[in-house]
């Protein structure tokens, strides 16, 4: 592993990272990519440590991917499933999370429904003085930051494989095609995009994009934004919002799709799944707008013929799908290693 | 281990299973049989490779088996249950799948509810070229090796314990009794049965076992079956169907009971449990009919008083079921191993 | 680890609990905590050995707290939880036992909610001669061992950090408060805190507490009981019942309280939250009437503001319930150290 300063004791938001911090999660994850490619693919790393998998809201892909983390760095796993737990006996969130504590957890992956729970069992750890790092999972629609750290990763190690670093991302256009209202991935994805300096465009049906969404962003982060179908410009143009597909996919080197939530239909917040797939799917005629070399990422599951074609999906050339799940156990394993390895 | 060549790199029906496979996995189990009996029951064969159980449908005993086969054998297990997963999320199964591989997943273990899905699963890995070995846990009504190979493991054994092989059933009478229309272990045993060169006696009500069936096995087996209560004579009597118990247990070496899924039962296929348990449930009364050294085994769990008398379950002299249970972690050790040391 | 003696083969029930066995577990897990502080919280002691949570009741942090203590003696675990298993295919519980049995288990940890469930299934491994051990995790409303073992090493190891003994407990008054009639934990704490000498004085309302309880429990444990609001004196004055909370707490050493299951309102045992905690809830206040050095436990999960107010429960000064969750995992340990080592 690259000898590297590492300060930060909890992962809950990628508002604040650093570039420093970004380059380390990559050289990291890519160090950790050559031990996977190795016969023997686990490390002692973090033998004896335990992380606990407090997975309030139910997940199969994300849950995997860091019970497999873990396990490869030779930590003892706890799962705590919500549908099995005494969550349901009335005690509160931070009391259980109290428990894992007590019985001796050193990494606590969250993931709950509500945006905000890993944060206040972070500044509970915190307040009790402990040691314990909090790794946040996907909060309700605040954000996923493991997810945008394997995009991440995904892209820059396309770009060079050797020295994946955040400045690869420098001037390239990269779309953001979907749900973003209620996509914490989206969230997580614009705040590391927009550190590399990269030109993000958002497109999405006007009801999954309201124009306040850049204010929200811009607030936080300080960078302003250009609508560009509805105000003409703005001084800093990093982050661009559309409401049509086709200006964003425009010379775009790389397009990141979002799953659609079935359930928005019935707040009618979209029309049907075909019009939907018709105005905002990606499919290899649409591709063609963007650079030849363009990619297409998806945090999955996907729905298959509404985000993206099958097709498309399915072609080794444009699709990163399964690389962004090859790179997420890496990235993952990243991750749990800087927190953990802090802890001697 | 014993050294062997093992070319086979999905386990998904015993159909075309050659007697040096049985043999080989005989053998293998055999082997790690003599493991089990350690102080120490672990062996570092598969340290570093990836076991994933994907149950699409829920069991409790098969699950469990392949789990404490892979970690016996120093594997990493990823188990996935449907109930908590993304499937209901709209992700077809192939692309479950294939997020497992691209996690790095060396062994899929697939239990589905509809028959053919690990064959389709198997199928996409290999147009995919890649090294993930699929092994069949039991889909719909089409097969269950694994189940027949530890059918297969506790009869041979108990005939020669140092050297199970198939020809040891040469010439054995054996019965297979119960829901046989609708199980997928009885498919898979009569397979692993008739290549061995044994009898096999197929006995239940003809709802449960039409005339049909046996058409169906000989097609694609090449052996010709004789229906002993319909036609008289046939060729190559290896196979025998009878909706009477009494001739399929007259002098009968082993006999196999099914469970019986009680929804049978709404779907008028069957009479009361009370009836059918007087003229299909096997009892110490009716074994009388058999050889004295005659021997009972069911793939559990057993429906007590249905398919065979709690009385019988329990005697220690005629039952094999404890047995059965053992002898499968042992072969799934076996059919790990075989599956996964070929991939160094 | 100490060496010692341990002859008892399950744990079932802490009725005829020697106080040799009580020293032998809270030095052992005295041992473990220690080993529980370094670096490194593994052993290898019970390497190769399989410990099955059979969970026939759905339980988080018992759960967890098993597997934990599994882990950390290098055992593999085994996971049955009864909502995705074949129980519902109609198979017995002594079924399933065996089953696990027949993989090759070598201690089961079982819990229930009928009371005798782990007893029954003791009882049919000791009928087969195997060597099997099972730990009662709770059965119903009868017995819950390893919590009050661990309630026990919390406020003995508070008194002598080094040497916890039981005849530390010796005249101290310990009131347990709360839901005494259906609580398992507060059954087996009675058997603990009467063997080592305490005044143990049990405070509840009427319909939780009824006169017929210490009768219950003295004709089983010899001891002869009083309850000072009901009748003014007994011959030996170990166990006192009381229908109000002050008497139990005044001059109190430790105050247990129970976890309320608010099923209990609508069977009208009990009149609104709010009063039963107005009545029997412990508030700082309330524990004024205890000595100074008083201590609060409390089995968890909790109801905050019901059995115990917010306040108290996260004032360091007087709530042990954290430290009863560590101690959990150190005592376990023991217990199946203490069960499994002997199986050599």
């Amino acid at each position: 592993m690259p000898t590297t300063t590492w300060n930060r004791h909890h992962i809950l938001s990628l508002a604040d990272f650093t570039t420093t911090e970004y380059d380390t999660v990559l050289q990291t994850a890519a160090s950790f990519q050559e031990v996977l490619s190795r016969r023997t693919k686990k490390v002692p790393t973090l033998q004896g440590q335990v992380v606990a998998n407090l997975f309030f809201e139910s997940s199969t892909r994300t849950r995997s991917s860091f019970e497999l983390a873990a396990k490869r760095l030779s930590a003892d796993t706890l799962n705590f499933a919500a549908a099995t737990s005494s969550m349901t006996k009335g005690e509160t969130i931070l009391d259980t999370a109290k428990t894992y504590l007590a019985m001796g957890t050193d990494i606590m992956v969250v993931r709950h429904r509500e945006a905000g729970v890993p944060n206040a069992i972070a500044a509970e750890m915190d307040r009790l003085g402990v040691r314990v790092s909090v790794l946040n999972a996907g909060d309700g629609q605040h954000e996923h930051p493991s997810q945008a750290l394997l995009d991440l990763f995904t892209i820059t190690t396309l770009i060079d494989p050797d020295h994946p670093r955040l400045e690869l991302l420098k001037g390239k256009k990269i779309a953001i095609v979907g749900d973003i209202l209620h996509s914490r991935v989206a969230r997580s994805n614009i705040w590391s995009l927009i550190a590399s300096g990269a030109e993000v465009h958002l497109a999405a049906p006007p009801t999954l994009l309201p124009k306040f969404f850049t204010e929200f962003i811009s607030e936080e982060s300080g960078v302003r934004s250009q609508e560009s179908e509805v105000r003409s410009n703005s001084p800093n143009p990093q982050l661009f919002l559309h409401w049509q597909l086709e200006p964003a996919l425009q010379n775009a080197d790389f397009v990141m799709t979002l799953r659609l939530q079935k359930e928005r239909m019935t707040a009618h917040l979209l029309p049907s799944l075909r019009e939907y797939h018709q105005l905002f799917g990606i499919t290899c005629t649409k591709l063609q707008l963007c650079k030849p070399s363009v990619k297409v990422l998806h945090p999955g599951p996907v729905n298959r013929g509404v985000e993206i074609s099958s097709e498309l999906m399915d072609d080794p050339e444009f699709s990163l799908i399964q690389s962004q799940v090859t790179s997420g156990v890496a990235v993952r394993m990243a991750l749990l290693y800087l927190l953990g390895s802090g802890k001697a």
